[in-house]
């Protein structure tokens, strides 16, 4: 008999005779007065859906911009996406500075989101994964287009950043100063998402529904792109007209995706 | 302790004292005495099932041609699939006006189910999806034909539907109004199914568990070809007298998957 | 609240009171003193195992020759294997009859085993299946050859049926009479599997544990097959006394695959 | 009603006037005093932890080297790993002999583990399995090379063990001898891992969560390799500076991915 069973069977005994409100996913759901702990709550949702959706296993990170400071970000301490809660949410400020004590691991790569929020007025949230499905293009450089409407807000396409050249030749991999952030924020432009080699990805958003939404769609195109290719005939993407205007009336359906979402990760609690 | 839990123990517990029957879902398979209302608890099914089999993810929708009138289709408002409960399916009319308020969301592409029912009086149930392995063969135009039985009525060959030409070259990429709902059921004609370049496809039946079991063998029809494909060797498709005698032995057939796919939805709940 | 979920719940209450076993499973895995019964128990278990392992899907079925005549074998009345209770196993004979009234529908290719079964007296389990990762080597004719020790019964090669000869040129597809399953024991010969053109497979066993053991690993190495070959380098296949002794061993170990396989399929009950 | 559904139940009525800790995963995550205990618990943890990451199906072993004596190892009795418990969890020694009585059966590879420890004092735990992704690569000797970060302990290359030749062309597939087991460990050398043509792989570490680790990331980058070279174009692999960096860096991540799958173990019980 595990915990979390024992947690179920007594938490159904208490709640017959309750009717209050029980989880801090169902709350999470509900209209929230306060922004800033809307945003704490859609922080834990994102990385159980990210997780959920297979766009992260025990690492990558989410983060959303601080409704009430631009300067400041909500994001999980170091640890694996899906086991998030909300006292692991903590405040970052943008060079990559949190108030928790010394005893507190932070994501060493915490510069990806500091120094994006800086370049980046327009992105509220951000995404940083190892999806499968993006790797093969990362480590190739085959260039990542969108061949259905899902994923039309790649149509501006996907720049890949060379870790190696920003560093100087010497590096683990790891956006793991400013310097490096700034360097990966120059290569993400004005893009939705950049591919990093040797690594992984980066997605963002006007806020955090829209970045899981383009990072779940970036995986999938991903994918199908592979396929189409493995097929051996030419692919017809969609053209610049196509993903803009694709991309427009797709934002305003995004909210269908992330009901849906946020149902499969309560269902698994 | 999450709500469905939470349910799950609640009725356990009323149910001990109670023998009368439980869920929609169990009276949805039991023989229903009026023909509208297991219509609308099919659409109800069909949908859990589409999503069960990964045959739609958030996106996609099914109908039901209205038992009672031929000139009404029963769908969804917009939203998941895997949502949808009985509260939630409304009568759309070949225009693809409900009686629903001007605050309840439609489907952008019901065109594609009105026009459909227009053309087709042998159509009583149409599936949209974005089926992970049809997009490849959408995207590439690469044909699509049956190397398996179980796929036997894509014999006739899938047309593909170029949205692009429908709209005068400036479009969305989706059936957002009847001209292209028209032109989609043209391109149609009178085929089981056809892929949508750049999107998708739609499946069509002559009844709610043929539509559902097409779209379920149409999509690994087109995982197991790109599989033989990649082979490299020469692929021996059915011709068109065995996938025609298959197809009519298969149709006998569909109530046991039918089955199968109900008694899945329902372990879930 | 489903009527599965109630059950569990109104069962565990009368089961606190009673220490009586308690599930048909349970039962199965117990030495059982009648070989008739074992092997009732045993067809209700590997369909259900089949299902677990995706070997077949609504399709496919399974028999074990009756171990009190060997003229006669036990296997389901047509249904998805995953639904299969013991009340559905029937006693057919070798030309395909059982004692069931005319109401009961019975599984149109029960010639399959029929004929295996008075072609190969060594054989006393026989499954037939649909496995995604066959259909591409069965379309093809591309030699199936095992890659791994796992599936080294395979080295004495893997042919394909062809159902248009065996047909004289007009086919539903299915192995629907004596004369099409006399075909097929013709094409399996002494192998323990033979690909199906256009259809699937069959994989034989001196007991059901090697015949689902088999059926499980032509799977999988058929699928490893399709990535090395799309590796494009030479693969070393196991050469003949490779196979042959490591067959050897592996059958030493079944029983160790088949009481995993038995467990999990009673998690889910 | 299954056995399992009746141990939550009846564990939960219990539980509920207790508060004691519950079961031996809870008390295995616990800093354990005894550092024998420890590495017992952990032997378990390691098998369900492998089987939930696909790592092992029925097949495939974990041992650990024991604490208190250099010379011995702890590891399962021959049985599938999902389903070891600590009560089969064995102590072997070099020569793979155990003290358990002659009717216990022990896995006939066991001097992999013998061999490996005795060659290379570093290594504390080793993983041996037969993962999917890996098995082309062993067919063919396509060279495994790192292509994210994840996965950079590959950095110095993956050996192939050619078992034809160490058994003078006659063999089982098996390393079924202390000859064999000493043969493989020379093949691995001073590496993290060594492919088996034929069969599978064996993967070490420093302690249990590294070898794990390297298992189900040796596993992912063979996946993605074999994506990225579909994708047609020139790979870019981690470069021996970036690979040996990196690695230095995950190895103080891994305790993440850990706690993680140490997670998602238990709540499957």
């Amino acid at each position: 008999m595990s915990n979390r069973h024992l947690r179920y069977l007594v938490g159904a005994m208490l709640a017959v005779a309750s009717t209050a409100p029980t989880t801090a996913h169902a709350q999470a759901s509900k209209p929230a007065e306060d922004p800033h702990a809307k945003a704490m709550a859609d922080v834990v949702l994102a990385n159980h859906i990210l997780a959920d959706q297979g766009v992260v296993d025990g690492f990558g990170h989410v983060s959303i911009r601080d409704p009430a400071d631009p300067n400041k970000f909500l994001m999980a301490r170091s640890m694996a996406p899906e086991l998030v809660t909300p006292a692991d949410v903590l405040e970052h400020d943008l060079d990559g500075n949190t108030t928790a004590g010394p005893n507190v691991k932070l994501y060493l790569e915490r510069f990806i989101h500091a120094e994006i929020y800086r370049a980046r007025p327009d992105v509220m949230a951000i995404v940083h994964c190892h999806s499968p499905s993006l790797i093969p293009f990362a480590a190739t450089g085959v260039a990542l287009k969108p061949l259905y409407h899902m994923s039309s807000f790649l149509g501006p396409g996907v720049p890949v950043f060379e870790i190696h050249k920003a560093a100087n030749g010497s590096t683990d991999m790891l956006v793991r100063n400013p310097e490096l952030g700034k360097a990966l924020a120059k290569s993400l432009g004005a893009h939705p998402a950049v591919l990093m080699r040797g690594h992984g990805a980066v997605i963002v958003g006007k806020d955090v529904q829209q970045a899981v939404f383009r990072a779940v769609y970036t995986q999938m195109n991903a994918q199908l792109q592979s396929q189409a290719m493995a097929l051996g005939a030419k692919i017809t993407y969609l053209d610049a007209e196509e993903a803009k205007k694709s991309e427009e009336t797709n934002n305003g359906n995004i909210p269908r995706a992330w009901e849906l979402w946020v149902r499969k990760v309560k269902q698994q609690k």
